[in-house]
């Protein structure tokens, strides 16, 4: 008997995978070296040329004094909610119930740094004004992630962000900015990295979202600061020897990707508009105001999934790997845009569009 | 007014360094990846074809059931000896002075887990079975890094271990084995590793220092174990979206360097009885155990750093890029021999220890 083919195997199988940028495979980083001379020298703990003139870039992007490259985001937040809270003598940090610290981090922040995360908005929206304005008890950091990934890329409107940023400082709470996804948030602000960032006293950046390296972090603010994140850096275990696979990757597909994120957002709307063409189908945001969004089906997993499969398999569109139960019936999946969508035949796309709709306006009645 | 170059500077311009594998520089990196197939799917947080066969042939290897692969040692380690912590109810664990947790991590232990450490035996020898036997607090976990690194790789006897690992087990105290060059030290002990790492409860063994890898780090030992580590990597920040660069270099220069230990070890015995044949040097240890050793002088390092950089200029011989003081007015440095060694011309290395030999007599009377 013939097993019936899972979602993720008809994708991978895909002729034509609509989201993200390429496999993930070695080619990616053979890719970027190619393009740097062997004789350049590894960086050691930290120092020399591969990572030094880098961090010094990022800083300047991010229109800060200082950056630091970590192996991961996991380990530079952490550090920097730590830092934050010993300058204050305050264990409250304050971040949305949906941040990844709270649910990717096997609970670091709490193990390791014994912080109290305060918990700001719920888990539809972005974190407000009104939620920051609201804490209860005095916090020593608060963390915003912009976009917020769980919720489909939200983004509060700019002018908030303002707002939250001058409370902040009257207050004495530092901000920190989750900029997993910052170069992504920028075509819909409308404005420069470091114009942004100057809300924020911390900021951190990936590599390998919507910029497509292999992996890796950024970690920029005051001197005083980032000096203080190479402590913990070590402490961590994050000081290695060599990070250069990671910096020089980073460096490779930012250089081609940052001036990319703005036809990302356009290719996420109008891919938003042919989901929400289709019958039980609503994408959050229903407008992306990133390169991402979700979409949400009314139809449970068990229904969707095998139509997925079917379309996939018929048409060669790969529409996503992975399905999820949504926890009112219905089920949803992550849509994010990089390189692949300006290669998609769009005239077939609406096509494989029009099926996916039909099936799924059947199965609904 | 020229500057005198550096002892550093004199190093990297030598004709014939004498000491490690090669320049760390990209193309090391390069060699390994060419060897693989660009095709071949990244490792994703911790599974895929890149890292989990590789960590089922490391625990295999190490004779143990499980095996982890970790972005560095630093992380490796705190986290063993948390786990051994937590086991035992206490945050006692032993471990030498110069111990890499206790010198070079800026009290990560301590600092993270909040573990409390008993130093064992002296800065000038291994930890034998006599210092264990004779603590005077319960501990949860004896660690011991074999050969001693800072002491000129060091070992105890083998029978010794045997019976430390024997009183461990007696009083229920966990082993752990900093195995950062394990490699190096069994053609000295004349067993595989599985037969050494068996007297051990958790193994740690690095890829890049006499295996000359990029970085990274594996972390062996019962099921159990290795599942929690898993749990503290992700919380440490080091369960990295791609840890491949790591592991295809660890997997491509393991294959060719694991066996050339026995010869790195008889070259390091070769090369310290040409040191030991100098006025006022001498090694330690005096007949080396595996293939590193250190150089003490009896000269202070003001007066030997411009000898040492003088030989260099003048043979081409790239003895040290660093110097360091001692405490009782001499100086010291560390070799460790890899791939160059075998290729130096020999019998200009021994004109070139002639020529320390005179001038180190000479400054010497």
């Amino acid at each position: 008997m013939k097993l019936l083919p899972t979602l993720s195997e008809v994708y991978n199988q895909a002729s034509y995978p609509i989201t993200g940028h390429a496999k993930r495979n070695v080619q990616v980083l053979k890719e970027a070296l190619a393009s740097y001379d062997g004789e350049l020298d590894s960086d050691v703990y930290g120092s020399g040329a591969v990572i030094e003139p880098f961090q010094e870039r990022m800083a300047k992007l991010l229109g800060k004094p200082a950056a630091v490259f970590f192996p991961s985001g996991t380990m530079a937040q952490q550090i920097a909610l730590r830092i934050w809270s010993d300058g204050a003598g305050s264990k409250k940090v304050a971040y949305h119930p949906l941040c990844h610290l709270e649910i990717h981090e096997k609970d670091g922040l709490k193990e390791l740094h014994h912080l109290e995360p305060i918990l700001l908005a719920d888990t539809t929206r972005p974190v407000r004004l009104a939620d920051v304005v609201g804490m209860e008890e005095p916090v020593a950091c608060v963390l915003l992630e912009l976009p917020q990934r769980e919720i489909g890329g939200q983004l509060p409107p700019y002018e908030e962000l303002v707002e939250i940023s001058a409370h902040c400082r009257e207050k004495g709470i530092k901000l920190h900015l989750d900029g997993a996804r910052l170069f992504e948030a920028l075509p819909y602000y409308g404005v420069a990295a470091d114009e942004l960032c100057s809300l924020f006293d911390s900021v951190y950046i990936s590599f390998y979202k919507g910029l497509g390296g292999i992996a890796g972090a950024v970690l920029a603010g005051e001197y005083d600061f980032t000096e203080e994140s190479k402590v913990w850096k070590r402490r961590h275990g994050g000081d290695l020897i060599s990070l250069y696979p990671y910096i020089l990757s980073a460096e490779y597909y930012m250089e081609r990707r940052m001036p990319r994120m703005a036809q990302y957002y356009h290719e996420a709307q109008e891919l938003a508009a042919l989901y929400n063409a289709c019958s039980t189908i609503t994408t959050v945001p229903q407008v992306p105001v990133s390169n991402m969004f979700h979409v949400h089906s009314a139809l449970p997993k068990e229904v969707l999934e095998p139509i997925l499969i079917a379309v996939i398999e018929e048409t060669g569109f790969g529409f996503t790997h992975v399905l999820r139960d949504k926890d009112d019936g219905g089920s949803y999946y992550e849509v994010s845009i990089g390189d692949r969508y300006a290669e998609l035949p769009k005239e077939k796309l609406r096509d494989a569009f029009r099926m996916l709709d039909e099936r799924v306006r059947a199965a609904a009645e």
